[in-house]
């Protein structure tokens, strides 16, 4: 299959009917919308690569997938609805067109199940390890989006889910928080978010930075995955070491106004979200990452979590 | 460098004062723009891979430039000027951070030349080739973008520049055709257009199958290179057959209204544009791509390019 065939097979599959897409999917050298409707755009764009966010035998259903929900993430944690998308493929030679096609199909279900439209992209081939990358679009839920230069001191720190362990499983399969965020920003402002992808402890460190604040969390209230404790087991770190510092949890960090949470959990429950919800801590004016053990003492804690070097 | 320290880096290397960016240059998990004063909005993306579209020894300078270029050249096409654009790099793992920061310095650089503010991106490294992509975001010069498929029968078949032999030189050193397709919108309405990636036998053939048409080009009026003539020597392929389907031109491919290209020849004399520009051949509505040649036979011309295969 040339590029050509492989591209008027993918025009035809991601054809959009949405009202906003003027041109897209292949038809031009640019995809045109209409942001007549919108006064802020937001825009992400994230890379997985095998042999790094996953593996060469992996069904590819699974790779498109994961690239469409990793960068749907981002959108999600800045308080945005999904609106247009890229993808800008490069395929190891000789995995074929029914590879690629099976991995487009993830990335076009993935897009459909949160009402993104694919609207163009690129495909290449290479000497080496296929890369996906995917451009998201979007636009606030709000009048503004989330940021994460924001928090407030006295703000509760919430998280999403269970945190650790991903690689177990979970970082193949997860879903961005949007119904979460959309839920929070339902009760009240959200000052501050990011998703989790490098660990809590190092992700918490960067919103505490660009907020210029810092916070004590409790180790009480750290949502441990069964994954981080599964293993745990094998790798002679303790389940919370995972909690806190193991990559592609894809949960959301945020921060809103103390005071707040009872309102939010009875939101969260009747919302009928199966999503755990939890207040981990309290934004502070004392720069740093604080954390107060079972038994009350408080320590500081080092960022650690997942920083790619190069 | 870890991947923290690069991105400080680039985040004071990239930072926008457009006042249009609300948080750039990964600051945020997104980029957010203020898109109240536009309409419509384009977007492109465009990967160049180490081995297929640049050479592994090549200076990252030129090919960060490369990289942005070949994307603009797509907003260029499509009658758009650029705003806002993202960067997703995976690096060859042993490149390091000078690499990666001179090639940035290109990236920056050509985005500057064309008032792009770089608001996002994001960087991975693999053991493989090099793989830089680019996505760019713009908003038409007029009303609506250009597209490909709204030729009308009897239109001038316009090209920029000369063709054929990029491979000697230029693939790595032009300049998108922003000034040239804002002078022709100031004289007429430009009906299609799309940038010659793929040669232009090939690349024809798909605006007049968007189109729905069909056109007859003179062979003496196509615009051939002095490269060209010169990978003829070597090749044993004709310098004419190296202007049609040699791949990336970056030239602009347009046809206008017929009985506008004195008015035309007259504006572009007079901004100074250097660019050369023929008129090549017309519009038809008998469907398929025809060439007059010097004896005035005219024959079926094959749509021969660059189709890349997996």
């Amino acid at each position: 299959m040339s590029e050509r065939e492989f591209h008027d097979w993918l025009s035809r599959r991601l054809t959009s009917t949405a009202p906003d897409v003027i041109a897209g999917a292949g038809s031009d050298d640019c995809a045109i919308m209409d942001t007549s409707a919108i006064t802020r755009l937001a825009v992400s764009t994230d890379t997985i690569v095998e042999g790094t966010h996953f593996n060469a035998e992996d069904d590819p259903l699974m790779i498109g997938t994961k690239a469409v929900m990793a960068a749907l993430s981002d959108l999600a944690a800045s308080g945005c609805q999904p609106k247009w998308g890229l993808v800008a493929l490069t395929m190891r030679k000789g995995l074929g067109d029914r590879w690629a096609m099976r991995l487009m199909e993830g990335i076009a279900g993935g897009a459909k199940r949160y009402g993104m439209s694919i609207v163009g992209g690129d495909t290449t081939s290479a000497y080496g390890p296929t890369n996906v990358n995917v451009t998201v679009m979007g636009s606030p839920y709000r009048e503004e989006a989330v940021r994460r230069d924001q928090a407030k001191s006295g703000d509760l720190i919430l998280v999403t889910g269970e945190l650790g362990g991903s690689i177990l499983g979970k970082h193949m399969r997860f879903d961005p928080r949007f119904r979460e965020m959309e839920t929070l920003l339902s009760v009240v402002p959200v000052n501050s978010a990011m998703d989790i992808t490098d660990g809590l402890a190092l992700d918490l460190t960067r919103l505490l930075a660009a907020s210029n604040l810092g916070a004590t969390i409790e180790e009480t209230e750290i949502p441990v995955s069964d994954a981080a404790r599964e293993l745990s087991l094998k790798s002679g770190k303790s389940p919370m070491l995972h909690a806190l510092s193991d990559g592609e949890d894809f949960e959301l960090l945020a921060t809103v106004p103390h005071g707040t949470l009872s309102e939010i959990m009875k939101v969260w429950k009747e919302s009928g979200i199966k999503t755990k919800l939890s207040c981990i801590g309290r934004i502070e004016n004392a720069q740093g990452l604080r954390m107060a053990s079972r038994e009350g003492t408080v320590r500081q804690l080092p960022p650690t979590g997942y920083d790619h070097s190069f």
